[in-house]
């Protein structure tokens, strides 16, 4: 229950009486519970998960320290009654996950029911406590890395010319399924080609070539924790210009894998790997932020980029992933994940950075 | 573009301006863009697709009709700048899918610039248009439920005793994705014994075992529409009270789907099936609604339950799926999805219903 006290901690310090928890990692987080619908009331004294038929067993097996509340309808008919119940007025909610229509319900209901309960609109309470990660966690997170660190090293062996896009991805996907990850934490993305000039793209029906680069970004996901890694490769040998770029990505990432410190601005880290592209002339092409906080999410805090006021601290567990993007030409990314660790990065995910295949 | 159209009618309805369209399907429905981050700006003239460097190139393959609007920060940091260039002053924004704190944030910037834009919550603008499938759109769902189909027909011959649910699960999942499927559009429900009671199980590492009910919810997904169905099998002879409330719910499901018809009220066609089972007297043990909409979600409209105010059109496709749980005992749940044509349901998944494996 140390992550309940960490966030009784914080509903103190914001002067809440008690706080309704909707996101649905930051319910997992805390009380265990993975079903797909579901809310937590927490107050100093009590933690209640509220969820519906269909989970109601599902919420008595995984979260034993919680009262289990079923409902049947949507949120604003039960909450406001729940809330008085338990003598709370001053109610926190998650900003970022509460509809406006959800918002705008329970408002009318409050009002309707003539219920003295004022809503405080929180941003980030829980996922600043997730971001730091426990001994437990970053264990789930290792062995996620591992997993896809291993099913890259096989997938070498197995990409070919003439292969899809496509079928290539799903050869990996199988490599990390049946290595024992679970469903995967996103699509794989394997991009050939100009396709590896679009930075988020989905694998198509076309054939890799020889002479090609190809970017691989993957993760895997074990007891709920997420991997997330990406190499680009060239398919033969590779030419001078796709080494020219591959260089410099790489010298951006290691210079900023080396030099962040526990304690260092979010901004700074990206400034770190993000001013050795530009001193390289291609600023403009590195269009996205240096990386994100892994764990429960794929994307969770910290967040490294330019205009991020986020600190990076001891325990934290992000992506390091500079890229250069050369619409219709090629597209190099390169991401590792680490920890902060004795005021250092400690790199977790371990594939050979050679891109020749 | 016809799809924009019913949109602009709707948008004319409402007295709106403009339509800012934030809902990922809603999204991919009416401009083709599959990426991840984008908003929709719709108005009588115009047909904006705004999104970040990531997806820009993306979304000019994806999206030809639409102009592309490459953005850097967050909505509240553009949006009132081109909604005032556009000369909009009433805006119509999706009151589900926007968060609290995104109204928030916009609204606050709005004051600032001290611009004429006034924000109109609306919900299901496009979800309604979506509900009524066009042939392409069926086109595509009847393969991915044929593909389903097939699959599970196999996954008979595989599953046995012995055989975790995880396992088993997997082998599903490959044979639905070497047939062809996209990425699953829900992880498959597989649940043995007492983890069928749980009607939105996660599949686990209990083996199944002979004399067992095996329920199984699954579905493909083919040019991002879904499929969606259920079957519970009995692993051996199965027993007399298995099969007592394997009848109830079939003759429910059979009834629900005999007699709904395209006008009738959605909570109706819920009734249908409803008064089956408590005349059988297990109405405490159908807790959920009788089935959704199927389509680019997975759930979508129509709501098929006792507190629907939808009502059952033509073209509409949805669920029809009673079921019986009985907590520590077992479960028993049968779903298919139907098409509303020629003011009847037609059946789209043709999966045998006979529970004995």
């Amino acid at each position: 229950m140390q992550r309940l006290e960490k966030l009784r901690t914080s509903i103190a310090e914001q002067g809440l009486d008690a706080v309704l928890v909707s996101q649905p990692e930051n319910i997992r987080y805390l009380s265990g519970f993975t079903g797909s619908s579901g809310w937590l009331l927490i107050s100093p004294t009590k933690a209640i998960l509220a969820t519906d038929f269909r989970y109601t067993e599902q919420a008595k097996r995984e979260s034993t320290g919680f009262e289990i509340f079923q409902i049947k309808q949507d949120l604003h008919s039960w909450l406001p009654g729940l809330v008085a119940d338990l003598g709370c007025h001053k109610l926190g909610f998650e900003a970022n996950s509460v509809s406006y229509e959800t918002y705008r319900k329970l408002t009318e209901a409050i009002q309707a029911k003539q219920i003295h309960i004022e809503l405080a609109a929180t941003t980030g309470l829980v996922e600043r406590i997730r971001s730091v990660k426990e001994p437990e966690e970053l264990k789930s997170i290792m062995h996620a890395a591992e997993l896809a660190d291993a099913a890259f090293e096989k997938a070498k062996t197995i990409i070919r010319p003439g292969m899809t896009e496509k079928e290539a991805a799903w050869q990996i996907e199988k490599l990390l399924r049946e290595a024992g990850s679970e469903e995967l934490p996103f699509e794989i993305i394997l991009a050939s080609g100009a396709n590896a000039a679009l930075p988020h793209a989905r694998s198509t029906d076309k054939a890799i070539q020889l002479g090609e680069p190809v970017l691989i970004d993957m993760g895997a996901r074990i007891n709920g924790y997420c991997s997330d890694f990406t190499r680009t490769l060239f398919l033969g040998a590779a030419d001078k210009s796709f080494r020219e770029i591959y260089n410099i990505v790489l010298k951006a990432q290691c210079t900023a894998i080396e030099r962040i410190e526990a304690g260092m601005a979010a901004s700074q880290a990206d400034r770190l790997a993000r001013s050795v592209i530009e001193e390289a002339g291609y600023g403009g092409a590195f269009g996205h932020g240096l990386g994100h906080g892994v764990g429960l999410a794929v994307h969770e805090l910290p967040t490294l980029n330019a205009t991020s006021s986020d600190l990076l601290v001891e325990g934290m567990v992000f992506t390091v992933e500079p890229g250069i993007y050369l619409a219709g030409q090629a597209g190099v990314r390169i991401e590792d994940m680490v920890v902060l660790e004795n005021g250092r990065a400690r790199v977790l995910t371990k594939a050979k950075k050679d891109p020749v295949l």
